[in-house]
């Protein structure tokens, strides 16, 4: 079995090359203000149905991008996954952090008493404990994303939505539901519409916006001596 | 907006209905054996390309599942993520482990000595950690397959390979690799073909096999008083 001699170094590099070629022949532009995200997350599930179901509120790369230099951002995901995906060393070094509540026993105990799932508890917890400085990025319940474009009807106003949940019951209303939502009171989002997401996406679409972030980092800025 | 009405605990049990429904209007015959990790593949990724595209060696699954039940197996996985997302819980009642090298220093350290990869290195310290007890899930690293399968044909014994590495440069061919040689010397091996895949794919093949090990386990079998 022959495979090709790419170093480390180069996958990634490589990847997107062929990433980008194959955009091509398909005859798909992506904007180039999204294409970081939208090839990444390409990147991460191999699937270029995310070219065409992806969905941003306006300027949401660039905002993303500002909200994670300014630093003191903490993204709150509703799964474990998720959290274990996202660049530690990027947060680090934007002054940034990342939590999951979900494995919490308080979170456990809120979500019983109230009837409902672990992922709303979750994020209700994360409404209190952040309400200035907070990302979502949910790749998994529905019920997380209704429960947030509820919160942002009652008055929250969290710094960015990732609204990436994947499956099969009531998957696709929540994003539409959370976009317009979201767009409405003017907060950045990004979605991948239809019932693909996950996960991994989620992270992934973190980590397009955190890498960025930190490759265009000012040190002088925020008084670090690089 | 309108949401469906549906149960958290009944979200599963739609869901699947949805798939099944799904896979025999598109005239998709999935073999009974297989069903169970196929449907909750596509569950986890909502992408119907799993339908057609894993491959699975003879008995696979009902191997895996037997495998799990035994107990004292120990998963090791090519990133936190797919460790992350291994059902915990299943793997106690079982009495079976998971485990992902990837953060530790003495890995980094190990590969970058060797001049390889972290997963690599990852794969061959799980191989003296638990020569006689290991399965393998990799969800990332086309190097980590191609280091099992030339670890296998120089005397290692896993128990099990999954190997479902996502991407764009040597995914395919290490598929390729590692499936046919796990053919030739009797390990039962799981991995979907092609380009996709991923670490939440590699924690949902585990999860598929971990839940039907404990769902049809007899806890007499294991001396325990259930």
């Amino acid at each position: 079995m022959e495979f090709k001699h790419v170093l480390p170094a180069d996958i990634e590099r490589t990847s997107m090359k062929i990433i980008g070629g194959e955009l091509e022949e398909r005859g798909i532009t992506v904007p180039p203000e999204n294409e970081a995200v939208v090839k990444r997350v390409i990147h991460t599930t191999a699937d270029f149905d995310y070219a065409e179901n992806m969905r941003f509120t306006e300027d949401a790369c660039r905002k993303g991008i500002e909200i994670f230099q300014k630093g003191g951002v903490t993204i709150v995901t509703d799964t474990n996954m998720a959290y274990s995906g996202i660049s530690k060393p990027s947060l680090k070094k934007l002054g940034d952090d990342a939590h999951c509540y979900m494995a919490d026993p308080e979170i456990m105990e809120a979500a019983k008493k109230a009837g409902t799932t672990r992922a709303v508890a979750s994020m209700e917890q994360a409404a209190k404990d952040y309400p200035d400085s907070l990302v979502y990025a949910v790749g998994n319940a529905p019920t997380a994303l209704i429960k947030i474009a509820e919160m942002i009807e009652a008055g929250l106003r969290p710094l960015m939505v990732i609204a990436v949940p994947v499956g099969f019951v009531n998957v696709v209303e929540s994003k539409e539901y959370l976009m317009d939502t979201c767009e409405k009171y003017g907060i950045p989002a990004i979605a991948a519409m239809g019932r693909k997401g996950g996960s991994n996406v989620a992270a992934c679409i973190c980590n397009a916006l955190l890498y960025q972030a930190s490759n265009t980092l000012d040190p002088s800025a925020r008084g670090w001596k690089g």
